[in-house]
């Protein structure tokens, strides 16, 4: 059984996406048991509309939410100890839950997590690590944005902390790393890059196989299973490439409704743009995962729906299943 | 009369693709003469092979050309003075030509570029922009690899050059700049992209609008016309959208070549594609530029062919005609 805390106000849409999104992904894992923290105003009215689900789940509760433009220090001042938030991450951290799931927003969650869970005694800071579709299936991706620059030693322990949950999602038993760098020659700067290099070699990890640097554009082909990065162009690099990817359904949509025969070409090949759609959907790969704590946080999209809340549920079920916390424990 | 001199042994391909891409240039721009570096064996018999463009070239034989893989000091070390790319530069500091051109090695393009026109008197350091295709057209991106790193007085020049270019290119009087940087709150670090943001404000530039910060997705979306930042997160966020377009014309290729109705669709909807791989072409969008010299210096791809290369050339035709390096030198 996997138990997994829900902050049910969490995200742009609260318990409306939250609660149909559990509710779908627990048909996909009948072995869940939910805890859920929320307003019960808002939350009990939808809870009853999912009877199976209700059957499953301890309501908890929670006059303060978070909100999704609130600062960090702010939702900490505000929210500690009594928001649907906190208490959803509080139950992981008492044994209750086996990983908790929160749409809330990123800064809130993180400040609150480190301050709930404490970062692991070997790791010196956390990382969100982000589940990336590559053309040779996934990999993940880290730091997407938890801090900002980070120094060889961090860089090192971002590479553990990836293969390990390379490990338990992917079920590698030693994850090819790559890290990210520019391919340009002598060029100064990113020394830690470099340095990070050669302490991950001298390291002799037998965890992880150590691939070398890679470059952004080995992030689409899948050239490694995980690629660590400093959190700002990591960030940047994430947002790039949903960008660029929104871009191009764009253009394929302006283009396919140009001209009649172009609108029936669309129609016969629609299975085919609808499998398109299907891969290049990012709700399929929503949940971004934060490392390095004492306790698995997955972070969903904001905007999400049910159906990308649920993707986000998976991951957190999929990490609980292969007891990712444990084995970094252990490993790192 | 524009004079454009062009490094014909750069690239993969030297002058197979060199020579070619010329004249296609020429037959766009009547006005263009070229000078032309390369060794002669390898040069002349391909030259010969399109009179036009031989009658409105000069050609000078050069023995030394500068390999794809060699490192900027040995290229230096090498080929100062002597090689087809140093000669193609110099033709611009003595003001034979306006722009050059060269698809050989960025790191020695770079540094013999540096060593030959120097860097304009008050900027710190040159930087490399990208023509970005956008939602809304083109938006220039750099600094995307000249160098890693940047403190904020080099992202205010970054942010000045970026809109000369931008002027020159999209003849828009006050471009709209952003600095790139990451959404998170409240995080440390990158100190230096939140100083620049104050030094822009509180320049009063006349020659640019200051959007403030944008993020990854902003890139795509073209929400700005200059997008500044430093060297390194450039790079990665270039290489990134490069890699995802590429990633996503393999899904599509894969989901039409699936069923014979797919590819009945797809025959019927052809227009509509070539239209989309019009768009993303990055052919059409080749040529990286060298800014804050002496001298407007066009970057190629080292692996593009012909109609690339022409588009480089192209590049450097609106520079030299809208009078960039002058423009530059007034308004910094």
């Amino acid at each position: 059984m996997i138990r997994i805390s829900l902050d049910v106000m969490g995200g742009d849409f609260g318990p409306e996406v939250v609660i149909p999104g559990a509710a779908k992904a627990l048909d996909r894992h009948p072995d869940v048991t939910f805890i859920l923290y929320g307003q019960q105003e808002r939350c009990l009215p939808i809870l009853a509309q999912y009877p199976k689900l209700q059957a499953k789940s301890v309501f908890h509760h929670c006059e303060v939410s978070v909100g999704m433009d609130e600062k960090p220090s702010q939702a900490l001042r505000r929210g500690r100890y009594i928001s649907s938030m906190w208490r959803s991450i509080e139950a992981v951290k008492t044994g209750q839950a086996d990983v908790v799931v929160s749409a809330g927003n990123t800064g809130a969650l993180m400040a609150m997590a480190k301050f709930c869970l404490r970062t692991m005694a070997t790791i010196e800071r956390p990382a969100i690590a982000a589940i990336w579709p590559t053309l040779s299936g996934e990999s993940i991706v880290l730091d997407v944005g938890a801090t900002i620059g980070a120094d060889a030693q961090q860089l090192l322990d971002f590479a553990l902390m990836g293969g390990a949950m390379a490990r338990a999602l992917f079920e590698i038993e030693r994850p090819l790393v790559g890290l990210l760098n520019v391919g340009v020659e002598e060029i100064k700067g990113q020394e830690e890059v470099k340095e990070a290099g050669r302490l991950i070699r001298e390291a002799g990890l037998d965890t992880i196989d150590y691939f070398g640097f890679v470059e952004g554009d080995d992030l689409g082909k899948g050239t490694v299973d995980v690629v660590v990065t400093e959190g700002f162009t990591g960030n940047i690099a994430l947002k790039t490439a949903e960008g660029t990817a929104r871009q191009i359904a764009e253009y394929l949509r302006a283009a396919m409704s140009r001209t009649l025969v172009a609108k029936l070409g669309y129609l016969l090949a629609k299975g085919a743009f609808d499998r398109l759609r299907d891969k290049m959907d990012p709700r399929k790969v929503n949940g971004g995962v934060f490392l390095g704590l004492n306790g698995i946080v997955i972070k969903s999209h904001g905007g999400t729906d049910a159906e990308g809340f649920a993707a986000a549920i998976d991951v957190g079920y999929d990490m609980a299943r292969n007891g990712l916390t444990q084995k970094n424990r252990k490993r790192i």
